[in-house]
């Protein structure tokens, strides 16, 4: 397999944009990718999206996408994996490149969520869960996590103060990310005040609802001098499964595709846990950032709680965690959020981060999750 | 790029199935598949539906029927392009083995359609088709195909009689398929008198709403030996994409992404349409396969209509087209329609298929459609 590299990165604020389409907002997105790396031809695109059937009333996208962005007749295929769709739209459009298929291709992610009501909205979310046994019994997601949240708490002791300094960290970080829909910084009081949604959490420790897109151009390492941007190189990825439903695994206190998905990406990679100067992992609620924090070995079983209220995953911090605020703050357009930490990582990597940036940042991480930790997709990214 | 190959293969009766869930279908058809290979370990997982989310009320089923087969945590990953979700899962299962990534991987397409009411199945069907210009102002498939059909007629003088051979034709090859859905002889008089759905098309012209999976087994070229079926190579691929919607087309009248794919596939596998000894086409309407069969070069644009009528598609004649019954007949549960497409071929090329066996295939070809043509994936399949 070729080595492969990331040119070109493009994305507009997230939020809920009322007078754009899926469309509009994808092709903008990608637009500013193929601008970004100084192209205007792909050979090939992959798009995630977990249900724009749901919520937005169309299926086909990878060709409607296509089109839209001028690039129709190129091989353009969407991809699903709940939350994690655009992680592995990422990973597709890698092994596309690396297996001598293409050479320029575009990984994209969108999700138009705000179209539809709130309550139709959690509907096409919990189809991430397994409906037979949770969805259509009345679980919804902030439900699943306050589950593993109350098991963590039980078994290590994390407190709710803890899971507080989760949001209040990234809504910290998201305040300096022009792109973030709530760039606002928060108090550990105001989260443990907000209104409870399914206890222990409350809607401060969720993740929004919203509606995006982002893309990255992904070329053959070797090709990169072409470009008008440094190239990122991508040097490990993973992608695990596990049961979708909760009450078939047998521990709910660590996600165990993140931490398998994470193993292959360090093989792969060659690295450990201690090379990685910052990780993008998918907070969809506080207790989630937590429990991944731990499953990528950035602390033992337990220690994700103390880790954030050390600061150790704060910018400056050990090991900066969702530097560009994350699921939290930056909005969680659910098939976009998997290619927007791949582009913050390579801004980071690039030395583009402004005020958020991680100082000599060479090895970024990325950590994509479907439903309750049914699927992760992790890659390992680094400076050329 | 290394050379891939199918050495199993798996499919139960498509119908309605109602005792049955997506989940339950499609592990059936799995374990035929694994059986058939005689494996019981998978690497990886590759999944076609349209919409689970719509037709089913359930996304995220690349791990969730990882997990109900026994196979989580391998990577697996569904792909979605409308009607040709099949047909992509089983091109990203071949690009997957020939990068090196995986050297067991299935391939699988699974489609859930009758739970829902006929109008909710037509709803979800109709977001193949540009929604914004094409579903919601009321256009339903069988209507853009009766534009082509229209557009086909008057440009070429094809005839009412000679759509109804298709659907004579693919019944009679049907009616030899234990596992078709509609397994039953008709006659062009029966097509003609049956009942309108869009002029000039009625409802023995269309492929049926099915519940149905299907599943491959693709491996290295070189470990073919280590199996117990004998393998069929994978030579070509093709995968092209055009406009949804019908009105930012040049012509009605040609399929150009069926086109494209096929060039594609032919000149990756260095073969002409002369050296195909048999095809499945996706005969979703019985004008798409008149038209198919000209895109991919069988006979020159508008002869598609005088070599059906003249038995050249038939059983037995030069070209033989959906021997399997096609869409038409075996049935159209959308996502797995391309799998089994390659499945029927993989049959022929083993000597496998009884009745309907085409004496000395040696080089087989699939074709599998999105919408009305936004997309289309071609194969090309050879004894070694």
């Amino acid at each position: 397999m070729r080595d492969v590299a990331v040119i070109g990165v493009g994305m507009q604020k997230w939020g809920e944009i009322w007078t754009k389409s899926l469309r509009e907002i994808f092709v903008e997105s990608a637009l500013l990718a193929m601008d970004d790396a100084g192209i205007d031809k792909l050979e090939a695109m992959y798009v995630g999206s977990m249900s724009p059937g749901l919520f937005a009333a169309q299926e086909h996208i990878g060709s409607l996408l296509a089109d839209y962005l001028g690039q129709a007749p190129i091989p353009a295929t969407r991809v699903e994996s709940a939350c994690a769709s655009g992680g592995l739209a990422f990973r597709m459009a890698c092994m596309d490149v690396a297996s001598g298929m293409h050479d320029i291709v575009l990984a994209g992610g969108v999700e138009k969520m705000t179209d539809i009501s709130g309550g139709e909205a959690t509907f096409a979310l919990s189809t991430a869960s397994d409906m037979k046994w949770e969805g259509t019994c009345g679980v919804t997601f902030p439900g699943l996590y306050a589950m593993m949240a109350v098991a963590h708490m039980e078994k290590f002791g994390t407190t709710r103060e803890q899971l507080a300094q989760v949001a209040v960290k990234n809504h910290a970080n998201g305040s300096l990310n022009a792109r973030a829909q709530f760039p606002t910084k928060i108090t550990a009081e105001q989260v443990i005040n907000s209104v409870k949604v399914a206890d222990p959490l409350n809607i401060l420790d969720c993740s929004p609802i919203t509606d995006g897109a982002a893309a990255v151009i992904v070329v053959p390492a070797d090709m990169v001098k072409n470009f008008q941007q440094p190239g990122v190189k991508v040097t490990g990825t993973g992608h695990a499964t596990d049961t979708i439903a909760l009450h078939d695994r047998d521990d709910l206190t660590v996600i165990d595709s993140a931490r398998l998905a994470g193993e292959q990406a360090y093989k792969m990679a060659g690295k450990t846990p201690q090379d990685i100067d910052l990780c993008e992992v998918h907070d969809c609620f506080t207790i989630a950032e937590i429990m991944v924090t731990e499953a990528l070995g950035f602390c033992e079983l337990g220690g994700g709680g103390p880790a954030v209220a050390a600061g150790h995953t704060a910018l400056g911090g050990k090991i900066p965690v969702n530097t560009s605020g994350g699921l939290k703050s930056k909005g969680h357009p659910v098939g976009a959020t998997g290619v927007g930490q791949v582009i913050e990582v390579v801004e980071q990597l690039r030395g583009q981060s402004g005020q958020r940036q991680v100082k000599d940042a060479k090895v970024g991480m990325t950590q994509n999750m479907g439903g309750s930790g049914g699927s992760s997709v992790v890659h390992i990214l680094e400076v050329m």
